[in-house]
């Protein structure tokens, strides 16, 4: 083991012990014991007092957790929503918005797939921005769009899904501001992998991957300047149930939800930031670059290059016409290694087939990785 | 005690103790020690093999929950889908129904706020049922609708949430089937707690309530000859992901989602299952009697009528201007007794005034209404 990956087994030692290699968590990251446990607590509590006593009692704690969520989104906390899931934030989002039918948003090629049926769902149409060959934003072209004919709307996923691929999400915003444009970021990847404070209007994520909070839990925020303008739909039962000091973010909020999952993300942050995000945000930028390396002349697959600053997702391409599920399946089956093959509606503008993503976290090993090189020169 | 409460204090014993009296079923019910088990072992697996790997070990106990809760709805197994609450399967329902923009959907004066917020909201026009003085539907004015000037929709909430009040139900699914105009209901308040298979066109409920499941936890059951003629918006990915052998409910499924939860309700719909539903639901009738006579002739409170077969929930509407809000806070903070304040915004159509709720599970003792009864005349 290299001394950097030492240096990281305290978070494997705060985890169960994992069953598989688990290489998979920009899938779903594996929750701490103590994330767990703050979960389970409170659903204990819930059936002790009752649901909401025992939401009463961890207002407390959710209000602390949507003020560190915030602050990694770069927004108020009162600009907070906890929501289900990214998909959720972005309907909510699109219902919410002050957007006219057929207002265009603008995305770049390689945006996630089900992003682009949600806005043409909503009467959304979408163009494309310029981007460099490698799939980066072409910053230059987007000040030249925001300037002659700009868009309702700018979209970003900040981390791809499907490769390791990081938009230049801080110069984007910088350029939209100055423009009057808005910037919608999409920080699914993001959140607890990159700096995620960038300056969008609106930003959302999920707690279930590089948090590793509980699935079932996502976040919607939104900047100040937006909260009048919103389009708010919520019940007169929900706006009767409004605590005071809360603003219009609050009513979009989910009022009946996982509240034990959104405990439990609020534990996962607080460990986060208690191990230092810039430390994490490294160290998972060197574990991109040493799975890369691990995998450089694999037979039969290319490694696709890191596009942006380095991010702890690798995404390898099938040279001879395998089946990426199926290698998928059997890297699980016959050597305990957890992936995810890509289909190309993840990112259907750009994706030509089928990827294997590879997703360590801060605890991964060279012997893993070993593990992994060797598992797909047998299986070919 | 009671023999009959004798006989249910198995419910007790499988679950935690109760530090408050908790006659709040009807907002959220206590889940058993075995359903609270099921769910954090469920997201330690997750912890352990990861997220995809857990849910794909979860989905033949996932499939047998989804059709023991389609049995309790009527509905075939493949027409269940799980979602985050009834609100969000009001949502995916109304998104997915084939209806006219501004079509007419017919409710009783009863009808629960939040869903004629949801209406309007999609653009219907809401008309009234006839209803008798008790607010119970008026059959022979259903029928008589039917075959006039019949709605696009007739919506039931079976089970009122504000008072004892149970819809006919299942004779009006009958006027319905027999006029061809489909008939939802909403059993939020109904499963577990009567019976719930009465013939709907589409019915959607939780978890939380008298099933005692996780919070976050909804689902939603659509009629066989409906599946074909849903409006699905599914993403292409979630398309691509479809499992073999399941229909097009499950595209209204969200795939990312509380998976925890949803096992947790599986395993509380088994204990339903084997304590015997029938058995329960009896019960259940017997506790609302038992606690509207132990209330009867209480200074300052009106205890309402059940109106319908009886059902558990019971409410009190205050006869000297008391807050209601307060006295819920006081029975709680002074008394250890766990009630509901319903706002006007529950029924807006028909509630003059706040109620206070009382709703015990099968496990309720004369010792607990007794107490009731006595913090109620010591707060005045």
């Amino acid at each position: 083991m290299t001394e950097a990956g030492d240096r990281w087994q305290w978070f494997r030692e705060r985890r169960l012990p994992a069953e598989l290699v688990h290489l998979d968590s920009a899938a779903a990251g594996r929750s701490s014991v103590a994330t767990l446990r703050a979960t389970a607590a409170y659903a204990e509590r819930e059936a002790t007092v009752g649901g909401y006593v025992a939401q009463a009692e961890g207002t407390p704690g959710l209000n602390e957790g949507r003020a560190a969520l915030a602050g990694l989104l770069g927004i108020p906390a009162l600009g907070l929503a906890f929501v289900e899931s990214a998909h959720a934030a972005i309907e909510v989002l699109l219902d919410a918005w002050p957007l006219a039918d057929g207002a265009v948003v603008a995305v770049v090629s390689s945006e996630w797939g089900p992003n682009l049926n949600a806005f043409s769902r909503h009467g959304l149409r979408i163009t494309e921005l310029a981007v460099h060959g490698d799939g980066l934003l072409d910053l230059a072209g987007l000040e030249r769009l925001l300037g002659g004919d700009p868009p309702a709307l700018v979209h970003l996923t900040q981390v791809a899904s499907h490769r390791p691929l990081v938009q230049p999400a801080a110069e984007a915003a910088a350029l939209c501001r100055a423009a009057g444009v808005p910037l919608w970021v999409d920080a699914a990847q993001a959140i607890g992998h990159v700096d995620t404070a960038i300056g969008a209007d609106a930003a959302y994520a999920v707690s279930r991957k590089w948090l590793t909070g509980p699935r079932g839990v996502g976040m919607l925020a939104i900047a100040e300047p937006w909260w009048d303008r919103l389009r708010i739909h919520a019940s007169d039962l929900q706006r009767d149930s409004q605590p005071a000091g809360t603003g219009p973010v609050w009513l979009l909020e989910s009022a009946e939800a996982n509240i034990a999952g959104r405990i439990g993300l609020c534990n996962a942050v607080q460990e986060f930031r208690s191990a230092g995000p810039a430390g994490i945000w490294q160290r998972l930028a060197q574990v991109g670059r040493q799975t890369r390396q691990a995998l450089t002349d694999l037979p039969g697959w290319a490694v696709l290059p890191a596009v942006g600053p380095s991010v702890a997702i690798t995404a390898l391409r099938p040279l001879g016409g395998q089946d990426v599920a199926a290698t998928r399946a059997r890297l699980l089956d016959e050597h305990g290694i957890v992936s995810t093959a890509c289909a190309t509606s993840r990112a259907p503008r750009e994706m030509k087939g089928p990827l294997l993503r590879i997703s360590p976290h801060v605890d991964c090993t060279p012997d893993e990785l070993n593990l992994l090189r060797k598992a797909l020169i047998a299986l070919g």
